[in-house]
C-alpha cells in the first residue's frame, strides 16, 4: 500500500460546521482503492440562528462561524492536510450578507469557501446515496438544517433534482417555535411541505427512497432501538412508513426539550427532530414510498467520492457491495491471494450444493458467502487467538455500505463460525436469527470451513475442485498444483459441520 | 516498519504437538521491537500413550507423531517459514527408542528435532514466566504432560532449577487410571509428589509463584469463571490457594469423563486435569505460596524470546509491562509522536494533582494512566467512529502481559472514556468496578482528555505545562512552540470531566 492521500471536507451547514478528514488510496493496478474517515471535528455553530427575514446572518453567529473556521484551517495546517474543501450550503447561500462573510473567511483563514448552488448540493447528496447503497431506481433525499434536496434516480443516474428551503432548522423556526407542537402548527407545516413537493411530479414514479443527513440518521437510530434490534449503526437500515408514523406521534406528544429523551435522538437535535421527521413523512406520502433506507454517508462523502473517482462521470462506484468488502479487507491488510482463493472455492461448493437443491438459500445470499470469505481472517489484525470472533467484531463495527444491517450481521456470523465452535442456540446472536438466517449461517459456515481448509497453506495449491453430490455422500475431487497434502488435511479437519448441515458424509480425493 | 521475520516453534510434547508461528521485528533504532503469534496448528498426538515401562514409544502413536511432523514441515515450506525450531520434551527425551524416532523424523520431514535436556526445558519455562509477568523473586512452575520443572528466581535471574517426571499424563496413568479417583489414590499421588519436592529446599524461600502450561491455564480459567469475573483470557490471573483447594475438591468428586463439564476445563484435558491440579497444589503447599499467578506464555514463547533477544544473556525483556504496551501500540500502528506526548502531559497532570493530594490513587497506578495514554487511539484501526470503544476492545482482546486482568480492564476503561460519554453507572463494566477502581477511571480519564486535547493537532505544539492547584480552581499554564490555539481549544473542550472529578474549575493560560 502506498502512503495514503488526505482530503479534508469542511461542511458549513446551517446547523453545524463539521470537518472530516478522509485518508485514501486511489485504485491500484488491481483496481482496488480504499478509504476511511480518519478524523473529525464538529461544532454546533448554528450560523442560521437569529437570521433576518431577508437572510442576513447575525453578528454573534457569524463571529462564532469565523472562529470555528480559523480553528479548522489551523487544524489542517498543523496536521499536514493540504487538500481542504470548505463547502457552504443553504444558510450561507441564501444570506444577504454572504459576500461579506466569504470575504472575512478568506481574510482570517485563507480558505476559499465554495458556496454550493442548490443543484450542486443536491448532486453531492445523490452521490453519497448511490455510492453507499444499492439504490438504482428511486429518489435520494438529503435533509439538512436549511434545505432539503430530492434527486430522481434512474439506473443509478440522476435524472431530475430539486432543492427547497425545507430544512429542519427553518421548519422548526417557522412552524414549531414553541415548546409544545400544536396540532394546528403540525398541520400547517405538513400542508406547506405538501404544497412545495407538488412541484416534483417525478416523486410519484416510485422506486426506493434513500435518505442522508443527521435528521434521517437520528430517526433511523430511534426506530432501530424502538424495534429492539441489535444496533451497530444505522447504515442500510430501513424505516417503514408505519414505524415513522409511530415515531412522529411519539415525538409530537413531547415538549421540545424532552424529545431527546427518545433513545436514538441526540441531545443537540432534540428541538429540530420533529420538524425534520414531519418533512420526511410528507416526502414518503407524496411519493408513496413504503420505506426510507438510511445511509450514514452525506454531503461530505459526496464531495469525497467526487475526488476519489474524479476520472469517472458521474463518479459512481461500480459495485458498492463489492467495494465495501474490499475496502474493509484492505483496511486490515487481508492476504488477498488467500481470501480470493477461499472465496472462489466456497462459491464452487455453493453452486454445486445449490444445483443439487441442498442448501435452501436464495441465490442473492451468495454475496454474503463471498463477503464472509473475503473477510473471514480480518480479525487476525486484533489477535490470532479467537480471530474468528474478532472478524465478526470488526465487520459489525466498521459496517458495510450496500448491505442491510441484517445482511451485515449474517456476514459477521459467517466469519465468526468459520472455525472453532459450531453455530449453537447457546450463542445469543445466533439464537436471535430467523430460521432462514440460521440456515444461511449453517450452510455458509460449513462451506467456508472446507474452502478455508483447502487453502490451509495460503498458497493456492488447489487449482480446482469437482463436487459430486450423492444421496448420502459428497465426493470432492481436488485438482492440485503440486503437493496438496496439507490442504487435504486441512479440509478433512473441517468437514464435521458440513456433515452435520447436509446430513451427508464427505470425502476428498486427489485427482491425478 | 520493516518486513517482519518469521519463526516457527514446534513443541513435541507428551500430550500434544503444537506448531506456533511468531512474526516479529527486532528492536529498531528507538529500541522498539514488536511480535505477535500469527498462526498455530495443534494436534492431540499423545505420543506417550501406551509407552512401555522402559519408555519405548509405541508403534501407533509414533506413526501419528511422524505424520503430524510431516504435515508441520510441509506447512512451514508452503508458507515460507524458514526458521523452524522443533523441540522435544520429556516423552521423547525419556524414550528408549528415541534415536530411532529422531532418525525417522529427519528422514521423513527433513527436520532436526532438538531434544531438550531437563535443564533446557526448565530454562524455557523460566524465560516464558519472567518475560510475560513481573516475577522478580520466587518460583516459575512449568507443568507439562510428562514432566514438571521448577525454577528458583532471584532478582529475575534463575538461580536453581529442577525437573521431575511429575507431568499430568504420567501422574494420571500412574495414580489415577480409573474413572473415579479414590481417596487412597489421591493420597498416594500427593505423598509421592511431596516426597519428590523435598529435594528442592529452595522452594521454601518464598516469593511469588508463576505457572505456565496448559494445566495451569485451564485451572485459571475454571477459577476465574467460578469467581464470576469477566473473562478476557487468563493472562496475569492469580489463583488463591483456597480457590485451588475448592477446585480440586470439585474435580475429585467427578468421574474422569465428567471433569471437562467444569466450565473452563477443556474437553481434551478433562481426564488429566485432576492429577495436574493435585501436583500444583503440592507445590503451593511445599513452598507455602498463597497464590499461583498464571501466564499464557509457555515453552514455545521461551524459545521465541531467546531468538528475539538473542543478544542478551539471559534474554530478558527489560520492562515487561512497558514492552507489552509498546508491542500493542506498534501492532495497531500508533502515532508514537502523539501518544508519547499525550502520555507525558497526562503524567504531569497526574503528578501535580497527586502532590496536591487530590487524586487519591496509588503511585503504582500511574502505570495504568501511562498505558492508557499510549493505547487510547489504537481503536482507530477499527474505525474512527467510536474509536474509544474499539481501543478498549483491542486492549482486552489482545491482553497485556505483565498486568493483572483487573489492571488490563482498568486500562481498557481509561481508553474507553478518553472521549465522548463520561463514566456512568449505566455502563455495566464500569458499574462492576470497585469504588477505588471507579476513582482510578474517573481521575485517569479526566486527565487523559485534557492531555489529548492539548495535542489536538498531533504535532506536539505544547512543549510544557505548569499546573497550579487551588482550592476551587486549577490553572494550567501552557508553554507552546508557536501557535497553540488549537491545543487550547482542544483542552477547553475536554475539561468538563476534570471539573466534575476534582470539583474545581479549570482554566488554561498561554505562557509568553
Amino acid at each position: 500500500m502506498s502512503e495514503p492521500a488526505k482530503l479534508a471536507v469542511i461542511d458549513l451547514g446551517s446547523n453545524s460546521f463539521r470537518l472530516v478528514v478522509f485518508s485514501y488510496a486511489e485504485p491500484d493496478e488491481t483496481g482496488r482503492a480504499w478509504w476511511r474517515r480518519t478524523d473529525e471535528i464538529h461544532e454546533a455553530v448554528r450560523i442560521a440562528a437569529g437570521q433576518d427575514e431577508d437572510g442576513t446572518l447575525a453578528e454573534e453567529p457569524t463571529e462564532r462561524a469565523l472562529e470555528t473556521l480559523e480553528l479548522y484551517a489551523h487544524f489542517c495546517r498543523a496536521t499536514g492536510v493540504e487538500d481542504v474543501r470548505p463547502v457552504a450550503t443553504s444558510a450561507i447561500r441564501d444570506a444577504a450578507n454572504r459576500g461579506a462573510f466569504l470575504h472575512a473567511a478568506r481574510e482570517r483563514t485563507g480558505l476559499e469557501v465554495r458556496v454550493l448552488s442548490r443543484e450542486e448540493e443536491a448532486r453531492y447528496g445523490y452521490l453519497a446515496a448511490v455510492n453507499s447503497t444499492t439504490l438504482a431506481d428511486g429518489v435520494a433525499l438529503d435533509l439538512g438544517g436549511g434545505s432539503m434536496q430530492l434527486t430522481r434516480v434512474d439506473s443509478r443516474l440522476a435524472t431530475d433534482a430539486r432543492s427547497w428551503p425545507l430544512g429542519a432548522v427553518r421548519m422548526t423556526e417557522r412552524f414549531l417555535p414553541g415548546e409544545k407542537a400544536k396540532g394546528k402548527q403540525v398541520k400547517a407545516l405538513r400542508a406547506h411541505v405538501a404544497e412545495q413537493l407538488a412541484e416534483a411530479a417525478w416523486l410519484e414514479r416510485g422506486g426506493r427512497l434513500v435518505g442522508v443527513g443527521g435528521t434521517v440518521r437520528n430517526l433511523a437510530s430511534a426506530a432501530e432501538i424502538a424495534a429492539e434490534l441489535p444496533s451497530y449503526g444505522v447504515q442500510g437500515f430501513s424505516i417503514s412508513r408505519a414505524a415513522l408514523d409511530e415515531l412522529v406521534e411519539r415525538l409530537a406528544e413531547l415538549d421540545s426539550g424532552d424529545r431527546a429523551s427518545v433513545p436514538g435522538i441526540k441531545a443537540a437535535r432534540g428541538d429540530l427532530i420533529l420538524a425534520g421527521a414531519l418533512v420526511v413523512q410528507c416526502v414518503m406520502e407524496a411519493g408513496e414510498f413504503e420505506a426510507l433506507e438510511v445511509t450514514e454517508a452525506g454531503l461530505r462523502e459526496g464531495v469525497f467520492y467526487e475526488t476519489l473517482l474524479g476520472d469517472l462521470d458521474p463518479p459512481l462506484i461500480e459495485d458498492v457491495r463489492r467495494a465495501s468488502v474490499l475496502n474493509l479487507a484492505s483496511a486490515y491488510g487481508a492476504d488477498f491471494a488467500h481470501v480470493d482463493h477461499v472465496a472462489r472455492l466456497a462459491l464452487e461448493l455453493w453452486e454445486a450444493l445449490g444445483s443439487a437443491g441442498l442448501h435452501g438459500c436464495d441465490p442473492l445470499e451468495r454475496d454474503l458467502l463471498w463477503s464472509a470469505a473475503m473477510l473471514h481472517d480480518i480479525g487476525t489484525a486484533v489477535d490470532y487467538d479467537d480471530h474468528h470472533k474478532h472478524s465478526r467484531y470488526l465487520i459489525l463495527s466498521a459496517g458495510l455500505p450496500g448491505f442491510t444491517p441484517r445482511e451485515t450481521g449474517l456476514i459477521g456470523q459467517l466469519a465468526r463460525y468459520h472455525r472453532k465452535s459450531f453455530p449453537t442456540e447457546k450463542h445469543e446472536e445466533y439464537a436471535l436469527l430467523s430460521k432462514h438466517g440460521k440456515r444461511v449461517v449453517n450452510v455458509g459456515a460449513a462451506l467456508l470451513r472446507i474452502a478455508d481448509g483447502l487453502d490451509r497453506s495460503h498458497c493456492s495449491a488447489v487449482s480446482n475442485i469437482k463436487v459430486k453430490v450423492g444421496n448420502h455422500h459428497v465426493t470432492i475431487k481436488v485438482l492440485a498444483r503440486g503437493d496438496a497434502e496439507l490442504e487435504l488435511w486441512g479440509a478433512r479437519r473441517q468437514m464435521e459441520l458440513f456433515t452435520k448441515v447436509f446430513d451427508r458424509t464427505v470425502s476428498f480425493e486427489e485427482a491425478g
